[in-house]
């Protein structure tokens, strides 16, 4: 906040209050001036905050705890105005704080962020974040190749993600980073096709795409393999797919733009016929949050810094055929990049 | 919106989106005149949307969605401005769709809602909504009636989590409605106290509330169960959270007001001399989120409407010793009210 000019900030997005305070509760506030912090959160957590919090004084409130931590710094000697994330708050949230501050200081008092303060911190891990990540994505490898064992034509999508979610759990997991996809057959042509009560095909495609919560820090993974043997072209397109994700893998590292990491996974799709089949960004930050910043997509100006954790993740959808997609988390190291997700990637047939 | 003297309006928080136009991805925006609709969304939804929105137009977009829609807006014949809710658009949200408008309609084509327009409206649940609802609540039930069956002291609380989401998938469930709490012994006093590696005790009270996601919708329920012989003390502090809950459940009924069903639940726990053990409110409403209006707490002035479904959990924590809490959802009658989740409540020993 030195750095930055800036004497106060409040801090509501909940991800960040964990990163900056520990608290893992569903409503809290977090009070910041250069020389003391304060979390507001409400009675149903008055045990489990005076467990987490230690940087911070913790006050029970019975209203908005964003509220009181807006009073609060406007009560501060010194603190002539107070910065806010305007990615997080709300329109309406705005208007709470103002209303409940001092006439003269309504105007003045609230001031956005130009740029974001929590985030850009968050994006670099620390020594101890990657050790829980790689932890994370190695459980998630686990289960991939548990679940390969127990696979088979006939099966409901659902049943995959029971087992997936299951042996998660026993592992662990407080929960899956994101709801499983597990997309069979043509429903594997959506990008996004979470488990349904279909069957897996005796013939086709299978998509998963999964992570777990692991001390609140996220895994991501997608693998795609076949059952019974798959026809020239989708071997085909399941090379170029592997070699796009390959190239933009090859492509991480420090100082490298992020439009670049995209373009070096598009180009290969691009050069195989398959640039329209490619309809996302290459990637995304993961940590305390399943997306997070940075963006790998096309025309993302940001540079890779070592301690980021992104995600490679090109994938082609032939709507009413099939769709193939491929995905590792990736840390930026200073001379490359380290695949965190090491499960095998050549066309797994079952 | 003719109603509301409204020309147009931008909807971005997804679940409304997904209930005005059936459409589940996670992102999109959704905009409405008086005379059409168009729902916004990514290039990774494309078949998806196809399937599920009959009721607007879809438009493929390769930015932001909201942008596009705001854009689409202002060029429709005769829309002056548009509403949006505040409470679902950011600051930086807000400024990037002013920054996309031409410039003479930047300080006046965007106006903020006086009162949400798609809330109230997704109160009140129709038939085919309470029939999901009624569903899912019976699989809490019988997750319930499972678990009975499994729990013994010396299990991890993950262990009960995992079988109860494990079995909740079989039963065709697309995933659990929170973070499923399993809060055991003296942990049973975190009102929100998720499943960890902690093992149930050979005597201690064991909390679990959990919901499952059945097409879209959220049920929820909470109980409390002992292992071995309670104390005189425990028991009692049970009886008087079922009195509590029982009491809440009768008081609910058309025309009521929330906060008096609050205080039909408060005011026994007050007169057994457990009110400051009561640290939040006695339910909320339930829906596509597990969270959503009305509140039900002191000092609501809404009153229940036939069609909404509410939770009645009042619960008290006395730190480092132990925690009780009782979750009913009910359905709001003409009459009174409909209890969805007939789990047994008598304090059950095990």
């Amino acid at each position: 906040m030195t750095q930055a000019g800036l004497p106060a900030l409040v801090v509501t997005h909940l991800p960040d209050v964990r990163y900056l305070s520990g608290f893992t509760g569903s409503s809290a506030a977090l009070a910041i001036t250069r020389r003391a912090a304060r979390l507001f959160t409400d009675g149903r957590y008055t045990a489990q905050a005076a467990e987490e919090v230690k940087s911070a004084k913790t006050q029970i409130v019975s209203s908005s705890p964003s509220v009181n931590a807006v009073q609060w710094l406007a009560a501060q000697p010194g603190v002539r105005f107070t910065s806010f994330d305007p990615a997080w708050t709300s329109v309406a949230e705005l208007g709470r704080w103002r209303a409940a501050l001092p006439t003269h200081l309504r105007r003045t008092f609230l001031s956005a962020l130009a740029a974001p303060l929590v985030e850009p911190l968050r994006m670099v891990k620390d020594e101890d974040e990657l050790a829980i990540m790689i932890e994370a994505a190695l459980v998630g490898c686990s289960l991939f190749e548990h679940i390969l064992t127990v696979m088979h034509p006939g099966m409901e999508e659902i049943e995959i993600a029971a087992e997936l979610e299951h042996r998660a759990r026993l592992m662990g997991a407080e929960g899956m980073s994101f709801d499983t996809i597990v997309a069979s057959g043509p429903r594997s042509a959506l990008p996004h096709g979470h488990a349904t009560r279909a069957r897996l095909p005796v013939r086709g495609f299978l998509t998963l795409d999964f992570g777990v919560i692991l001390n609140g820090y996220c895994s991501d993974m997608t693998r795609t393999v076949h059952f019974g043997a798959p026809k020239a072209i989708e071997r085909n397109a399941y090379q170029s797919v592997l070699e796009a994700q390959e190239a933009g893998v090859a492509a991480v590292g420090a100082g490298v733009k992020c439009a670049d990491v995209d373009e070096a996974a598009r180009s290969v799709l691009r050069k195989a016929g398959l640039a329209d089949a490619f309809s996302h960004s290459t990637g995304h930050g993961v940590g305390l949050e399943i997306h997070e910043s940075p963006r790998v997509g096309a025309g993302q100006p940001n540079r890779l810094l070592p301690g980021m954790v992104i995600t490679i993740e090109p994938g082609i959808y032939l709507p009413g055929k099939f769709g193939i997609r491929i995905e590792d988390m990736v840390a930026v190291t200073r001379n490359g990049g380290q695949v965190l997700t090491p499960a095998p990637k050549a066309l797994i047939e079952l």
